[in-house]
């Protein structure tokens, strides 16, 4: 930390009180957030509409450790729910932004978050639109939380769980684990962080490109496999269609260094928390198709097939392994893996 | 607590997981919130609305105590996003909800706060259209936090701080300090807490009235008298209009219960946060009206001029005392007052 940013101080309850010092931290938000900030100092943000639909969703964010090595919780902030609402065909316009300071927090750690909530907003193509900050003494947050909520807007017909149907191809947009697997490593200095990490991106763009180049109707629907992993995506769709989804345990994108730390761990990746990959439930005959677009992407270089939706009627998930036998995949009671997003 | 509430046992950290434990969690929330939950199983809501202009908004709340003697975190997280979407002129449609959860609190205390959002967003007409669960460990949260962000459409003219004008009759909507004096009793163990009440209410349908009543264009603007209270209210407004506001001491409505706690506490009322408080900027032919519209909804009955919008052009807040001289009213470096909401 540079001796300016030191300078900065740290936060204290007072900036949390509605009076002068937290105008002064709200300027220095405001300041930092730069362009992506559009709210005025009202009480509620007025924001134009286009569409006789929206799609509304939110997120807090309690990630442990808040600052890691390619992101911080700023990122994971936005990209969280400008993927929430990219999945269901929406495009992202509008993010609120909550956040829950601990008191001691260096200011300039505020900073680096804004500047990263400010880079992604950017990329993602999203405005703030209004805000909120408390503090809380020490012992009461670890640092600092976020919240967003987003609003966006239908351009094309609106993906839902339902809309998937035996016969689908499931398809991963890259590689799981990676984002469990740096955090922990950082928590109990594992020593991977270096060589595998957070996948964490805004997907918007992605899927954007995708629905253009092989048009609505062949993606019957989307999801973000982000907390309870993999398994817990696959056991919502196999619960919501009624039909068993059957995947193949050598097609899992798994990086080496990520099976190598999960395996030390404990964990298993196909139920490890992502923050950068989705799970896409496509017509059979737009496989390849799908592929190619989401390759075509930098955020889904890695995509792959990895099962697909059988016609049985019973809301399974089942693994098939090297040997060609099926096994049930389990959904776990809990993960025991707290605050990766 | 009966014996059943007892049993639904304590949040535990898987219950933040993302598995099974999780899912249970949510049943228990979608069934608790019942009719005003209108989220689907997606990762967004889909939400109709009229296009044209929304109004949006985000609070997060760590209120201390999150149960007191007449509502609790639940009630205020509702009014707290109701009344900041009401002030702007919005018609309140939907709710997010965010929750951050420590591990060990009792589960009877989260269906606690759950009702109560029931109940307040029936009140509020408003729905929860979709909502986020996080646990901490213990020491990592104070028991609850929330966070709501809210959509509301424009069926009016948008209200804006920078509409009002000079000869602006200032009007509250009720008695000020009620909420900070009851929280802090609580918390000091003064015993006020059972003579003074938390004013927390959602003022939509009271706002609505009042415009139905009156007409628009006649209420010039209006603020939630909220963290940093009244005094930060009217400094606000001073620097956006850049006039000398002038407001009479003997007129300010405080409970003579809460004129002596906030003597013994040091804390001056105009400094106190409220929950269900409005401070209105009305032109002066319609004060009489205001006032009787006002009066006329239960929230409003306490509702007083006291003072207006000079024409001198400097932005100051005034203070006339008792003794008919002006005191210039400094906005507080902080208020050393954390978490009242």
């Amino acid at each position: 930390m540079t001796s300016q940013a030191t300078d900065l101080g740290v936060v204290e309850l007072d900036h949390g009180s509605g009076a002068q010092l937290s105008h002064e931290l709200i300027s220095l938000i405001v300041e930092t957030l730069g362009d992506v900030y559009i709210g005025e100092m009202e009480d509620s943000a007025m924001l134009p509409i286009s569409s006789g639909q929206i799609a509304m969703t939110t997120d807090s964010f309690v990630v442990d450790p808040p600052f890691f090595g390619n992101g911080d919780i700023g990122k994971i902030a936005v990209c969280g729910t400008v993927n929430d609402l990219a999945v269901v065909g929406a495009r992202p316009l509008y993010l609120t932004l909550g956040m829950i300071l601990e008191t001691g927090l260096p200011i300039a750690r505020l900073v680096q978050v804004l500047t990263s909530i400010r880079e992604t907003a950017r990329e993602a193509g999203v405005k703030i639109v209004c805000g909120d900050t408390k503090v809380v003494r020490k012992g009461e947050a670890d640092q600092i939380y976020l919240n967003t909520a987003g609003v966006g807007v239908f351009e094309r017909t609106p993906m839902r769980m339902r809309d998937v149907r035996p016969g689908d191809r499931v398809i991963l947009s890259g590689p799981i684990g990676n984002h469990t697997v740096h955090l922990l490593s950082i928590r109990e200095g594992l020593g991977f962080e270096q060589r595998v990490l957070s996948d964490c991106a805004p997907l918007n763009g992605m899927l954007d490109e995708l629905l253009a180049t092989v048009g609505e109707g062949r993606v019957h629907s989307v999801r973000d496999v982000t907390r309870g992993g993999l398994a817990a995506v696959l056991h919502e769709y196999a619960a919501s269609s009624g039909h068993t989804i059957r995947i193949e345990r050598e097609a899992l994108p798994i990086q080496f260094e990520t099976a190598m730390a999960t395996d030390m761990l404990g964990v298993n990746a196909i139920h490890a928390a992502n923050e950068g990959c989705v799970c896409l439930f496509v017509a059979p005959q737009a496989e390849q198709e799908v592929l190619a677009a989401l390759r075509a992407h930098r955020y889904g270089t890695g995509a792959v097939v990895i099962g697909e939706v059988t016609e049985a009627a019973e809301p399974l998930v089942l693994m098939r392994g090297a040997d060609g036998r099926d096994a049930v995949v389990d959904e776990l009671q809990g993960a025991e893996l707290p605050r990766l997003c």
